[in-house]
């Protein structure tokens, strides 16, 4: 693979660790590697939130600052954003291994408000879903979540919706998961 | 204050604990409130990313998953970023009790990067500083950043260069920083 300009591009090392094929590395594990290429190559800007820690008792003595007491947080927005071709790009992604259906409990209603917020502001907002055992990965934009959650009561988003109203991302090498690919054509209008 | 369709304000309980002055508030506390109020009023959303945090031991014995061993990181971007008027925003808000300059020590070398990445891909980036002891914030656009970097050698940037080409944020009571209103100044044309 080569940059447009001619030079070779070399994956970092922490690419080449991954030796194993799709099934197995999750979710989370690929959109980083995918993000980390869309930086490498000056694709976009974007990268997944720290999780959020409440940090009770730290042990300065210690080399580094210790922490010895802490507690997980709910996230209050999802986990990543970024900038791509200067629009903020905003989105949640979560794995299932159901079939036929995404449970919305999957995701926090603060982090659902959140994605409804950023549509209004004028962000490009979306879901990635993959479903595990079916080996299929849905990008749904936050428009479409809206729409649904308007019109049904349901605790879950059927997979017959991400099929119908969701884009399929299909499983790459490098990026593994290009998301942006989806967007390019989803929104190309906007840019 | 009133909303613009007519409904009356009210400030979220967590802002009325601040009976202070200005004087001996911190800076990203100030920030926070702002962006929280930014929030409410529908006008940005703009969050503080969480402090980056690696967890090494955790009981899961305890209830709510304690950590029992975790360390802080440094942060491989800024600490603010979101969506204001459909544009990407990033900034980083730093202090120093010094009057004449701003050690750029205050910001990590990777943080520098991430910043001249964002501007690179069309995203809005700046600095807060707030010289304490003067008790004046300014907001200098990273394009500024990156013209003093590429000029200069020297480790800290002067109060002088901030006067020239910062932008004074005045202090208010609500929103306490108001840089929006400084975004809405410099980069009017964009939106």
């Amino acid at each position: 693979m080569k940059y447009p300009d001619g030079r070779v591009y070399s994956a970092p090392s922490s690419w080449k660790e991954v030796t194993y094929g799709n099934r197995g590395m999750d979710l989370e594990h690929e959109i980083n590697l995918s993000n980390q290429y869309y930086l490498e190559t000056n694709r976009a800007v974007i990268y997944k939130k720290p999780t959020p820690i409440k940090v009770s008792d730290v042990d300065y003595q210690s080399r580094g600052k210790m922490i010895r007491k802490a507690f997980f947080e709910s996230p209050s927005t999802t986990d990543y954003n970024g900038v791509y071709r200067g629009k903020y790009i905003d989105f949640e992604a979560k794995e299932t291994i159901l079939k036929t259906s995404f449970p919305l409990k999957n995701i926090h209603e603060h982090q659902i408000q959140h994605m409804f917020r950023v549509l209004e502001h004028g962000g490009i907002c979306f879901l990635i879903v993959r479903f595990q055992t079916l080996q299929e990965t849905y990008l749904l934009p936050a428009e479409r979540l809206q729409t649904f959650l308007k019109r049904e009561t349901r605790s879950s988003i059927p997979y017959s919706y991400f099929q119908e109203y969701g884009y399929r991302i299909p499983d790459g090498y490098v990026p593994r998961i290009d998301y942006l690919k989806v967007i390019d054509t989803i929104y190309g209008g906007v840019f």
